[in-house]
């Protein structure tokens, strides 16, 4: 990642044009370029920067603006009969442009320098204008236009000066309870720089459901709640998103922590102008196919990448090795997978022969459901989790090819409040029972698992024996089997916690991370 | 990955030289540059490329070699008074240079082409002398050693004419069990290319046991027996090694299938060679922990990668999932695991009532042991699997620092071959059974498993009860479980097929495959 050589320093001119000479005639025409440069010095114009290729009808001159003018005249008056006989071509003046230049030692013995120099500008979206490195052992010279000139500057300094330091620019869409465990991940990280960790973050910009703000010098996360309620700007996303593109930063990161669809719109606009997406946000994965692949397409040839690791599993890496998998051409043959804590928990302790309202009503006590436990019991979260499995994996899908056994009964669909809903459950207690023991009886346990097999993906109770991965599941664990080309008598299982805003949060810290990398 | 522009073609000079012209007097000197110009103009000396950076007391011009003294003399000629008065230095000559020119369209309005073009030859390690891309939209021209000449135009051609395709270059010691399947893997993917893979992969060299053999053009893997054994050249890791290196190619790598170590001496000459190194052979990273650190440290600041996933698990991607867990900022705590697909089987089967010494005769039979049982059973192996792992997670360890449970009886490790060895191991069935037993009274199954806590490592039959992840293992299934910050009530877990020529091979391939990312 650094620069392995010794950089003198950086210097730049911040005002300078540029002239091009262009024409056949600067082929093999010996004498234009001693009388270019006659008469630039008759007129004392200082030629700040040279460049001609081999092969190449053009010569480029760098020269300080308020001298473009003449020499454009001198040179073309110079060259009047050449110009005329359409052997060059009228000089050409480009301005509002910058010059930086990497001074330094052993420069031109140390292998990829100017690659990783021009890289770092060309991650950046710094577009080079020209460039000139001589063979002497002490010079590169990028002529680039002047609005990237302190962005180019700066990562250079970190690139060059603090090589192993990066800086971070984050953007946070939702403070909520994922959202506020990132920004205390922050913090805690914030604090390390620059002696235990080699990035610096800043939180640039915070938008909470009101509205929006922003700090080029990094927002105080110890106190981003009161620095958002002094300086909100009402909601507006689609300003908010504008605002961060055009702060043009380097490594800029976009997290939506919110549980809403009003960013993914944005995604696209986003990465398109470099800057990464990281969510736990599951609707632009689990939309249309179309937007999932259009996503996928954007971050190919871009340094900007979209990460949403949390989006499966809380924080277990199942999508990342999913996407190994697939990247080593392995062919996925099926997938199962608990990808619910809370239905986890249920089917966990429903082993045990605890009831089922029971063990419900107990799960949210914990806090281990959503406010209305039937949007857990419905398995429709977990089947937005499959669909991602399944696209990763390689395979076209809609959510509405999924088919899934809601757990709620219809009757306590149907509930009015939380407390109906549990007094009618109560009534299926017994009917969970019989089933429990129809399948111990058969030496298995029941287990609510989603799966795709042969392209049929589907969510419900199944029985399962103790040969199955999954049968000693306990706690809220989220468990996945991948049955593969190379995995094919046994599955590769991963298991792990998969529940808790912490635990999310600390996902999406490490997608910031692997952005970074 | 691609270079994202139209580029009409790449032109070359091969023969060129560099003239460099320093000294203060270049900086105001406004008439010196045309003076220079002058003489050179009248003796017709063709400029091929010129450069002068921003700040720099250096001007720099290639020129044909047969040029190149007149063109020193009659500058040195007619800045003779400057130089005299040490306002110019003596002008320097370089040789055996030569230029490359990419010439495109619209070159300078896509950002990032020069980094991608420089740094393809950073990590390919040509050296660039010089650089000049003007403000036109039409070329960039580089001054490199002629000795770099090919190698440049190829990888420039297959980047930029076949944005997505790759070459590799493959060396290969050792076709034994997994290095023959590695080979069969290959011949598979050879085929594919170019219709249904990107990467054109050529078997440049092989080594086994008599010898070595090259082919630059591809050695034909279908029939690479009867190749080598026509064209073997008596055996020689040095010279085998030496000849990989300076054959210079692109995307080279080393993969070592053998089971000691000769080649392990070399990887660190290979990696600072920009050569990877692939190996499912653990001796480098069992061996002492400085070696571990040194070859980590290699890569860090080079294209070229050190991987070897098959090390652990066979195919289980146990060494990635924890490089993963440690570079997100998770610590390791414990970890816990069945590395040997043998234990698995042995212990596996061993729940289910039978005889300790029929379980490993039946073991032998089916091939999942090795040749003497007892290399299974000492336990050693899976040591050094756990050493390796416990190295990824960052501590410092010595394979003398784990303890050790030898499964082999005292007895029996004196045996004098192998059918002795299954008579003595026979008297300890009775023993192996009553543990058994015992530990079924409190509800709990006996596994041999590899663990690491609190600094120490050791292994041995442990007794675990159903809420251990690896209570119902079964086949020969390999499991591994991290104890980390993040996972701290239940591990991460993960499991999958852990033995197999084929899988193993896999994995070396998958290797080769992250090392071309």
């Amino acid at each position: 990642e650094r620069i392995p050589f010794n950089v003198k320093g950086i210097s730049s001119i911040e005002d300078i044009s540029i002239l091009r000479i262009t024409g056949g005639g600067l082929i093999g025409g010996f004498d234009i370029l001693h009388r270019i440069f006659k008469v630039l010095a008759e007129r004392n114009i200082n030629v700040i920067l040279i460049t001609q290729g081999s092969s190449e009808y053009s010569l480029c001159l760098a020269v300080l603006p308020k001298q473009t003018k003449i020499a454009k005249n001198v040179i073309e008056q110079e060259l009047k009969n050449e110009i005329r006989d359409n052997q060059i071509k009228e000089v050409l003046i480009e301005n509002d442009l910058s010059i930086i230049a990497v001074v330094g030692e052993d420069m031109r013995h140390t292998i990829g320098i100017a690659g990783k120099i021009f890289q770092t500008m060309g991650e950046n979206g710094v577009n080079l204008v020209a460039i000139a490195q001589g063979s002497s052992e002490l010079n590169i010279s990028m002529v680039i236009h002047k609005k990237d000139l302190s962005k180019a500057l700066n990562v250079l300094h970190t690139k060059i000066f603090k090589p192993n330091k990066i800086e971070c620019n984050l953007f946070l869409a939702g403070p909520g309870l994922i959202g506020s465990n990132v920004l205390k991940i922050l913090e805690k990280e914030i604090k390390k720089y620059p002696d235990d960790s080699n990035i610096k973050f800043k939180l640039i910009g915070l938008a909470d459901i009101k509205g929006y703000t922003f700090n080029k010098n990094g927002i105080n996360i110890s106190n981003w709640k009161s620095f958002i309620n002094k300086n909100v700007i009402p909601r507006n996303e689609k300003k908010f998103i504008d605002e961060i593109i055009n702060l043009n930063l380097t490594n800029s990161v976009f997290v939506d922590c919110t549980a809403h669809d009003n960013y993914v719109q944005y995604y696209e606009k986003l990465l398109s102008s470099n800057i990464s997406v990281v969510t736990p946000n599951k609707i632009a994965n689990t939309s249309s196919f179309e937007l999932f692949e259009k996503l996928k397409d954007i971050t190919k040839n871009k340094k900007s990448k979209f990460k949403y690791s949390a989006n499966v599993g809380a924080g277990t890496p199942m999508i990342s090795v999913l996407q190994d998998l697939v990247a080593m051409g392995d062919r996925i043959h099926k997938i199962e997978g608990v990808f619910s804590g809370t239905l986890s928990y249920i089917f966990n302790n429903l082993k045990e022969g605890k009831k089922f309202s029971e063990i419900v009503r107990l799960a949210k006590e914990q806090g281990f459901t959503e406010p209305d436990p039937r949007d857990d019991l419905s398995g429709l979260d977990m089947a937005r989790k499959l669909l991602i499995l399944i696209r990763e994996a390689g395979y076209k899908l809609e959510f509405k090819d999924i088919k899934v056994e809601n757990l709620v009964p219809k009757e306590a669909q149907a509930a009015k409040n939380i407390d109906e809903f549990f007094e009618i459950l109560k009534k299926f207690d017994d009917k969970f029972q019989m089933r429990r023991i129809k399948a111990l009886k058969q030496g298995k346990v029941l287990c609510y698992i989603a799966s795709c097999k042969n392209g049929k993906a589907k969510l419900g109770i199944e029985e399962i024996d103790s040969k199955h991965p999954f049968y000693n599941l306990y706690g809220n664990d989220n468990i996945v089997a991948f049955t593969t080309d190379y995995y094919n008598e046994n599955p590769l299982t991963l298991r792990g916690r998969g529940a808790g805003a912490e635990f999310t949060a600390h996902s999406v810290f490490s997608d910031i991370l692997r952005v970074l990398k």
